[in-house]
């Protein structure tokens, strides 16, 4: 059931899911085990521990939980809000937008403040609302890190700076799910209270494993919280952690054994490595747009984003049939313009355990598929923009030295 | 992080998650892909056409819910009732024991049937409820198929008949978790109306996909059923179903590959053939309890189940230190005894894609295990019993004549 | 490319190629590499280091060459002797008769001591030739540590001892394929000065490297010694280790991480471990045997071989029909009789990571087998008789208690 | 053991071992099985029939020997050759060098022909050899089809049509290493007697087979060559072609099911697809080693290699600091200059299962070297020149039209 191969390799730039290295896909070559043996506790235990690491917490409580990222968002909700609770939540491209429908649907009161999509979530009237709630009726600011329809990065330092400000005690609660563990993110520094991620973005595995992290005030809220659950019901888990069995159900042992590949291959890296390599991705990604002479998704500079950047096309181009050639002609995988930006940008997803000559394949794919639907790009000069940028910041490999 | 290593293959015979075939663990020994290309729709098309047949369905709606079995009951439930409805749901075992919890938790009015646990589903007393119910109060019947912590193999043509004797149009739910593609289960001849299963049981994949199939009467309530829900939510997935790109969120690529391959196993094997080698496999394990002398908790043969085996061992014997030394001594996995069973069964999984001789290697193990832990079995006397079963009952494998 | 699938995982064994532990299986499952990068020597150093461990020797070279036992028989003569010089080789089997064969095809004056298939070398002859030729004539002794096609495991301690007795200068060159890492070999205390094996044998790898370690003295042989060579050339090995590159020519990168994988294993459960597993298996495998009331090929206790068990079968029966009813009913590998015993006798080979519950799952099948054509065992005898055996002396797994 | 860890894939562009498709690793990812079974006959047949293609030819018979090229080499020699017999072989690169050394160590009597490292054989001395050969004492025509250290590509159309001009019946033994499967070779109207190539190059399989195919001169001169040889022996695998069970030895089981997902994946593609996709890589490289004002080693477009390309430095670089510099700073693996060429050249390696932006990312990688070597090159030059070829000449992945 491989009806499409094509000769080499694909060249995956899609924001997820991301490539996996070897080391995983070797580490999840294996048959099934009983997870109620000891060894699969033992395991576990370590990969709690260390999913900690990446989000910068020592004080939050892990779950990982058999569901993708959309799961995690509903686990972080129900566990900690009851229904009707008022949350604030940001709208500025389309995952935030699902979010906010979930939101929605869950019955919870969302006070949408919405953003032209490239910008990001305006904390101004964050910080008016926030001011003005001097009743705490907002229980929870909802907000994504990462917006991976637009290449969006927002400051979250700064939405921890206005509810300390007016000491306001709503929840903050993050998706990270194109961020953390490829993005600065600062879990206990930066107040967060329920953060996710999911395993097929920045950990570069298989989809599966949606991330949750609660710090004690979330697991304070979530014993009260009356939103209905139990297949996402941190209770049970907690239940299983203190019995030191840790699985309320059946886990994937493939994502287990997988998990700790992942991690073992973040820290030896270095994590602040990893970001540093994501930011060295992301330059150079918007150096060769600009040379292209075309623009980026993301409005202001300080939005930019390292792990997906959304390029913008002329208006007498369709961007999905740039994604399209991408896939027929260059075995490249490049991500579409969702919903407001349909056909208007494509994505280059530079998330994962990528390195600089994997990208500039994928930039000169970029630039052939441009010429081919008529825009007039001269070749090798978005290139030529991204390893000039390279060649003065690409470090030694240091197991190579 | 293979702390537990023990020389040989371990045999593993827990009754899920179960032995995974080399054509499945090849199948996703693989790079993760872009879901949006052309290529996931297209197979995703054929593994919902091809789900369908295990099941024994045409008409039903399959859906591969990035999820477990707990999350494939919810599912089940959420997208088809309403909170306050009454549902009649049977209690044999630790299962369909937490599956109760879970009704009960999203607040149905749960009409609890209590069996002793080795004993089915009392059906007469579903008949006298179904009888009375002339106002159609009940909504539901929730049924596990095989309740797995006790062996115990409920009769679901029989509440079928009892349904349509009454023309009640409760609709029928069935637990397949460790039934469907095992045990004969026939979803269109028995009215079933949501049936489920996981990918980690007869399936034989990783744990990662609940499947939840949904007859026309089921879709049907879905319009109109208010329990809330948004990640397990039909909907969402009907709605991408008529885009052809199927997917709502992102799917395991590997467990789509690796569905495929055990599939193609399964048909390639013949689904008769599949469900005849889980009898005898199931009958042999039987003999040899009779021959050790020890008591199936399973008290009648017609709730026999053939995926699994609960061995009543003698007061004197802590069935839990069975399983402990299966592990710590001969690498064998076995299931433990669970919450009333604690402690007074051991379970034999034969379930997935096991032959007879390594059920013979863990009968083997079984007996001297019994000995070791003091139950006076005389070694040779249960593998006997199964291997002259086994000897007039296996055929010659086709592909090898 | 799977045209013969049958359901559940093969029983395999033959006495090689063995089965791959997963471990070696994940170690494997990877892209190729450039062999001049750094890495490939760094890797091939600690395995000619550890290499040496399981031959017992500090003062062999290891050479790891790309090809079969045969390539490795023909590496070890070649190197170290020349057109013409008179070898003392024992003809106790096929593998021995195959390695005389290629000894005289290599232009060597072999004199060969034939034993009776079953028996074990004739060291009574090798001794009184030794004493008569004062003239040192005799410039080599090549044996078979284990015969695999009989089950025989020779007396090299004696051997060694009749050479020193006499103060004869011969070679000592040993064929150790089905036994170096599965039976007790001392290259140092033997004085062994050439021994070879193969990785697919003890050291449960694909096939594909011919292990060859020489002692001292035959590195010193081999630089005289006249029989044209290139490929199995020592010397350009050596060459290449002085460089400290290490490969003449390219090796394979999986063996070699496969190797790295397999010496893992072996080092954490313990060479003498291992081979006190090989020989409960083998005492196991004796004892079922004898309960069926056939005869070992073997014909007396002091050559019983630990790795593969050779057993003779009523005149009334093709022991061929055996093997190929393991194969079709019962997904079982055994090994044929070859040449004098074809039709006679079949081998279970009980070589490599395998563990007692594989083992008795085997013996079940052979059981019933025996009854397919038509031999009165009991079921369940033989089985018996290696459990009772199996239970008071499987020691617990270490990593496990 | 991957003390060597660089972030994102190891970008593997030297001639050999070169990257192995996923489909390979695929069906290399298994157990052992016994040989002698009726699969790995049935699989063989298939391999030995499909083989056969990719030399084009219907008349020879093909070898499948575990080993390297190396010993393709000797095989091809020691089977159709006696010591003494005069052969010409033509001396222009390492590889070519190496195999002259094995035919000399040999004792066959060489006529080397040797040219200026990076040119082609110097036919027309082949041709006064062969015309002024009327007693015809030349036996044997050696000559690599391309020789991988200098990237030079014989015309071997040519020598046939020297041999047949004066009808001199010396066999024609070629070296197809680096082309068979990649190049255009044309076993049958060439009137090639041997040709080998090695499972590590076009075939794109782990090292280990060395696969030969006689045609029936060689196969009849097989029948009289006074070279010594057992391993190598055709006669040996004849035998057991006659018998049916193909092997006189243990295969690699992993290689023949990798060889048959080789296979498949040429005949998906199509050979000559395949071919052409060498020429687009091959011609695109030599564009950019030509747009960064660079020399090939290869002095005439005659004898260009769509395999490898070497590429001469200034004599102030130190070739090898490249190569060097790519592993340690990018993740690439290129070629070293070996021998006459050490220093002086790195190679380009672009064989096997590669496409066009795999290719434009090495392009790219060099250039950022060559900057770091101090070759004064405009960064993306190379890959403008490689892009503006490609954008003309790549077609649609038929799969995905």
């Amino acid at each position: 059931m491989d009806y499409f191969n094509a000769p080499g390799r694909n060249h995956l730039f899609v924001p997820g899911p991301v490539n996996i290295p070897d080391q995983i896909i070797r580490a999840m070559n294996r048959n099934n085990e009983d997870y109620r043996s000891p060894a699969i506790p033992a395991l576990t235990k370590t990969l709690l521990e260390d999913v900690k690491k990446i989000f910068k917490t020592t004080t939050g409580t892990p779950f990982l939980i058999p569901k993708t990222g959309t799961g995690a968002w509903e686990s972080a909700l129900t566990n900690t809000l009851s229904p009707g609770d008022r949350i604030v939540s940001f709208l500025i491209g389309q995952f935030s937008l699902l979010w906010i429908d979930q939101q929605q649907r869950l019955n919870f009161n969302v006070d949408v403040v919405e953003s032209e999509w490239g910008q990001g979530a305006k904390l101004d009237v964050l910080e008016s609302k926030i001011a003005s709630d001097t009743a705490h009726t907002i229980k929870a600011i909802c907000i994504v890190h990462n917006e991976t329809a637009t290449g969006v990065t927002n400051n979250l330092a700064k939405v921890r700076q206005i509810l300390d400000s007016y000491r306001h005690p709503a929840l903050f609660i993050v998706d990270g799910v194109s961020s953390i563990c490829a993005l600065d993110f600062r879990m206990d520094e930066w107040g967060v209270d329920v953060a996710i991620t999911g395993s097929q973005k920045a950990l570069s595995l298989p989809t599966g494993i949606g991330i949750v992290v609660a710090g004690p005030k979330a697991i304070e809220a979530s014993k009260t919280a009356k939103s209905l659950r139990v297949f996402f019901d941190w209770k049970d888990y907690l239940k299983f952690y203190q019995l030191g069995t840790y699985w309320p159900y059946t886990p994937s042992i493939h994502l287990l054994y997988g998990l700790r590949a992942a991690l073992d291959l973040v820290f030896e890296e270095g994590l602040e490595n990893v970001i540093a390599r994501h930011n060295r991705l992301g330059t150079a990604t918007r150096l060769a747009v600009e040379a292209w002479g075309l623009k980026n998704c993301t409005q202001k500079e300080e939005w930019h984003s390292d792990t997906v950047t959304a390029v913008v096309v002329p208006s007498y181009i369709d961007s999905a049939e740039i994604v399209r050639r991408a896939w027929k002609r260059y075995n490249l995988s490049l991500g579409l313009g969702l919903n407001k930006v349909a056909g208007k940008v494509f994505r280059i997803g530079h998330l994962g355990y990528l390195n600089e000559l994997q990208l500039l394949g994928c930039l000169a794919g970029v630039e052939m598929i441009l010429q081919d639907v008529g825009y007039p790009v001269k070749l090798g000069n978005g290139v030529a923009a991204a390893s000039a940028y390279f060649k003065n910041t690409i470090p030694l490999i240091p197991s190579r030295i």
